[in-house]
């Protein structure tokens, strides 16, 4: 195997630094065998090239090759790429005019002033990818998320829809059950649906995950859960979670992380979010965006960001997927996941087998970047980024402030209570939703609960059509949504979200949601007038469902 | 669903034009619903995204859009990009020094000089890809496979190992059997091998695939291969075939297209080679390339090619692999596949889950760079490419009857004997080798007659230590590999593309290789020189192996 980088480190050498394990005396990997029954037997089978076997004969002095089918890099047509880039330091969305910029190229062939050349990138190459992208990457992701072993690798994907894909095909088996956030990312679900399998939904509040509702259903799986295979592999999105936009913390992944050991869960930390971390909103501070950057304190910024579960990870059972899609683009299709050497060995066949490399010009033009950029400069662009999407946060919790009355001082971990103003003041009437300001992500995500609202009641009342009709919240959501549409307000309902029980057989043990409606709102995108034009629509037709129009 | 371009044709103006069907009275479909049982089960439950369906909302007068949870694309780092590209009209291999270039490039936002814009190509886009680039190739296709019925639909990949992944996926079920060319590509089998899938391979000429063979095959199916499955899924590398070099006539393809409709058969069509269709060698002729290019004979160099399957595909059972891989660069990682109406839309759902649409600088550049070349500019290009393959598959021809003694006037189906040379002229011992100077592609295929070779037959006469040891065949061929290397010329082994037969039971009915070593060389990438010397020292350990050094 042509072994991803960073290189494995002598096992010598091995010790995890400052890190606080929650089994003080579990010791970090060397070998990683243990996982090697999570491969399902398709994955264990995927071999490697006999032709790349060949390949290293390459390099032989004098060799003469008439082995490699390649297209000849002089016929290539392309002479010389130029990017024009924003400099680093630079707030767009701040409304700052003065927007440095910097030439990027990439020369056809090699030269000493770039880190790679069109001639390299445009050619097959092996999986592993160009050198100072998997150069660059490696003391990346040593430096921010501090893994606990060292041997953990990096594999190349085309972006975190191609990562989970491998993951799925290498260790999901027909009729696999899989532990999820109970409102989970529809198109991760839509790979395993198709594949017989179905979902454990773990309770999530605004802090993610609740670890003593997943001890508990993995502690009394076997009695509640007659006849269905016991869950290997936990898919989570840590950070700004789609569709509720809650964070885990570092206290929950460590207690998560342990549970996972104890019933042997890999955990797949799907988290493209992880650099949108905010902090706290603070519904009385300025909303603006300060006009001016300061210098980033590096160490500082890294130390606000929670960890990633592999800071915890002693025994190599993390794999995490990160993709330039947010931070830099998502036509990139270009992103990267971290394993153990066994995984991250078979994710590699996976990319021979499936894919490939990424493509060249987003490996070439990332990898100028943030050469030009360096380290710092690359995470001071991501600092000003979280600034503009920390505005843009802010704008749309204070629009819901501005159009409700948003109760902040009875706040807790399910959100705060938001009610519609009447002319005299607060109402006193139920509570329109709740919601908790998001720490992270692009999401704010509306709990509704409809135990007293008329108009769910009459469809609650009303006999199903059928037995496989949707459920009255689902019909609420469907027709609330309709209305918001007609007023000119698209939003996305909750229903789309909900994770793929077990047909007819909820999970036991947990709470299934019940009179309860959901709808997801995404800050990234509107423009701040819009943001406060669609919120002031929403709440009209929200008051209108309540109270009549 | 989003609908692939070209869109379909109204049913009442269905015809097929300059079209000789075999069966005459064949009518083009215009439903694809005949073929849907040969979608496997998890195939046929991909779902589309219910987000997506949302999207459509988008567009409505006035509407606020909380919907989407994209980057905002003001937050891309970039601000236009440049590619210094050839001028279409370049021969680069033939030494030709006055290189025209041609400047490309793609703003950030839309403008009306160019064909697309960085806001688009590097946001999420849906798995169909940039509408400027779905024009182009569906023009491409009309005009140069001209496809036996209209309703024919393109959809991207990230180039045809991602493409053969999707169809894999969409068809194989485990323990099916798979046609195959006899020699095949290893990466493609490597695919279904770990599937338990076993291949049925067809005899192979220079021609290559012989339809007898398959349709005696077919026929006595059930008597020959009584427990196995009778195939359903034809893999198949028509032009310049990946390793034999062999390029299928037209008139085979007909009759293999109407094998595969009796016998219920889809055809998937690996097609990187097309454009690299060469005329006949003459081992007469001179082999310089033309140092002025003539203006190109659009219609007639269309002419000059062999016709795609799609030209037959009556019955709609055809899948085209297509990759701009040879004919720009491998490094864009972008092709697009051609599928009736049904299987297109379940490959458009195999992108959405799988990989998402191939990268944005890929389409962008691909995209101004035909739109800048223009339709006839990208063929002279493609024809200039071709021209400097012709020269190296002459040259590689006539080194090797410049090292050995081709005997020309005995050239047939299985190529012309060729000798080594002795001091007195021609060799009256066993022929070296035979081989066809191929039509097409990268490769020239050595297939080498061992039932005289010293070494070889004490191999053969030696006890096998293990029942699973290597063949005599496979021995010889790796020990002769290794002296080649000793002496630094690399080929590849014949052994490396051996078709993935079920396991100890040779395909009945078929003739096995016995007796038979092969080689496979590229001549894609070698100077011309080092060709010489290349097959100079393949002379060289070919003779010390036949007659001691």
């Amino acid at each position: 195997m042509t072994s991803a980088i960073p290189p494995a480190s002598p096992a010598a050498a091995l010790k995890v630094e400052g890190l606080a394990f929650h089994a003080q005396d579990a010791e970090p990997r060397t070998d990683f065998q243990h996982l090697y029954h999570h491969l399902n037997t398709v994955c264990r089978s995927w071999a490697p090239s006999r032709l790349k076997e060949l390949f290293r004969y390459m390099g032989r002095e004098g060799m003469l090759s008439l082995a490699g089918g390649l297209p000849h890099p002089e016929l290539f047509p392309f002479q010389k790429l130029d990017v024009l880039v924003y400099d680093y330091n630079t707030r767009l969305a701040a409304g700052n005019t003065s927007i440095g910029t910097v030439d990027l190229s990439v020369p056809k062939t090699k030269s000493a002033s770039h880190a790679t050349d069109l001639s390299t990138a445009l050619q097959y190459g092996d999986a592993v990818g160009l050198p100072a992208l998997q150069a660059i990457i490696g003391r990346f992701v040593k430096r921010i998320y501090s893994p606990a072993y060292d041997e953990y690798q990096v594999v190349l994907s085309h972006g975190s829809t191609d990562g989970w894909h491998k993951v799925v095909s290498m260790f999901l088996e027909y009729g696999d059950t899989i532990l999820v956030e109970a409102q989970t990312y529809p198109a991760s679900q839509a790979l395993w649906i198709p594949m017989g399998c179905t979902t454990a939904p773990v309770t999530l509040d605004g802090d993610g995950m609740v670890p003593e509702a997943l001890d508990k259903m993995l502690d009394n799986w076997h009695r509640d859960h007659a006849g269905r295979k016991k869950p290997r592999l936990m898919y989570c999105i840590p950070v700004g979670q789609n569709p509720t936009g809650s964070t885990l913390t570092a206290q929950r992944k460590r207690k998560i992380y342990d549970i996972c050991v104890r019933h042997d869960i890999i955990i797949c930390e799907d988290d493209p979010y992880y650099f949108l971390q905010f902090p706290t909103y603070d519904s009385q501070a300025d909303h603006e965006v300060p006009a001016t950057v300061p210098t980033l304190d590096v160490p500082k910024f890294i130390d606000s960001l929670e960890p990633s579960f592999l800071k915890y990870d002693y025994d190599g059972r993390v794999i995490r997927l990160d993709t330039f899609s947010k931070t830099i683009a998502p036509g990139l299709r270009l992103g990267w996941m971290i394993a153990n050497p066994l995984f991250a060995e078979r994710l590699l066949r996976a990319s021979e087998l499936f894919t490939q490399t990424p493509a060249g010009w987003s490996q070439a033009i990332v990898t100028e970047l943030l050469t030009t950029w360096g380290d710092d400069g690359y995470l001071t662009w991501v600092n000003n980024l979280r600034e503009t999407y920390i505005a843009r946060r802010n704008w749309m919790c204070s629009f819901i402030d501005k159009h409700f009355d948003v109760d902040w001082a009875s706040m807790s971990a399910d959100g705060a209570p938001v009610y519609f103003k009447s002319s005299t003041g607060r109402h006193q009437g139920p509570v329109a939703f709740k919601f908790v300001p998001p720490k992270a992500g692009m999401f704010v995500w509306l709990t509704i609960e409809l135990g007293q609202n008329p108009h769910y009641q009459r469809l609650k009342s009303a006999a199903p059509a059928r037995d496989d009709a949707p459920s009255a919240e689902e019909q609420w959501m469907t027709e609330v949504w309709e209305q918001l549409a007609e007023a000119r307000v698209l939003l996305v309902p909750g229903s789309y979200y909900a994770s793929w029980h077990w047909q007819g057989h909820p999970t036991a043990g947990e709470a299934i949601s019940s009179d309860l409606a959901f709808f997801r709102l995404s800050f990234s995108m509107m423009k701040r007038d819009g943001m406060d034009e669609a919120i002031r629509r929403m709440e009209q037709v929200f008051k209108a469902d309540w109270y009549g129009a």
